[in-house]
């Protein structure tokens, strides 16, 4: 069991039906100095270490163009974290919260998003800046940032 | 089959094997006005409809202490989309792009995110503002945007 399988004291979980709603494809995997929990800082940096996220090569055609974008929205699978916690302690800190009013990787869908800067991309795999996740972590999906497209869109609406 | 079944000129597809590296359970539903894609604005807006997020009542405890950020990042399955497409046309302006170029809806594993403006709490439903999603579209995750973290973070610091 990963390290996450211990209760805080006061944290309160669910029993819950198994997870067949939807199924989920790995496209890449993500590479980051972090090899522990300890090792990841609380949120990712703009002045962090370079990250390499590594795309499936049957998949490379689908970044075609990415590089007009210099903000990419990660979708990653915090694949240590256990998805049956209702309340839980940030940091043991004493305080419970209810685990959508936290941003912790522990939840009923463990999923985690990232905004990061593009550095270059290196064939199928795109270097960045401003990851938090362990090494290895499997990525889900990658898009352009939201505010990127407001911005793209305002400059259409210049140029036009 | 859903009318995106259909390919535009151009656009091409890959032959994947089945999504089965991870399981997702819907947590609950997303009520909105828009009933077909048509309907659908492009982007989600501050000055939108208001919208329902209804949550699985055996999950309401993990929605304590919600209604202390009041931007909230709602992640959604767009359960309509083909999931095979490497290249898309968008609204068949007949440039190709790499789908993760594009926040489009099909692309291989199909999650929607946006932020949203929390207007109030009922119970196990969050009433917000800010979406652009069909109604009834399964519900993945919610948690408090980054950007209200940072500005929490910043708040404590000034308060500490």
């Amino acid at each position: 069991m990963p390290d996450s399988a211990t209760l805080r004291p006061g944290e309160t979980t669910v029993e819950l039906p198994p997870a067949a709603d939807a199924q989920l494809r790995f496209i890449g995997r993500i590479r980051t100095p972090f090899k522990t929990r300890a090792d990841c800082p609380r949120q990712g940096s703009a002045d962090g270490p370079e990250c390499r996220v590594e795309i499936d090569p049957i998949l490379e055609p689908a970044l075609d163009g990415i590089e007009r974008t210099d903000r990419i929205e990660l979708l990653y699978w915090l694949d240590r974290s256990r998805r049956d916690l209702l309340t839980q302690s940030p940091r043991g800190s004493g305080e419970l919260r209810g685990t959508f009013s936290l941003r912790s990787p522990q939840r009923p869908n463990p999923i985690g998003t990232s905004v990061v800067t593009l550095l270059r991309r290196e064939g199928p795999v795109l270097v960045v800046r401003g990851l938090d996740c362990l090494d290895g972590t499997p990525l889900i999906d990658l898009k352009p940032a939201r505010c990127d497209q407001a911005e793209r869109r305002r400059e259409a609406a210049h140029q036009g």
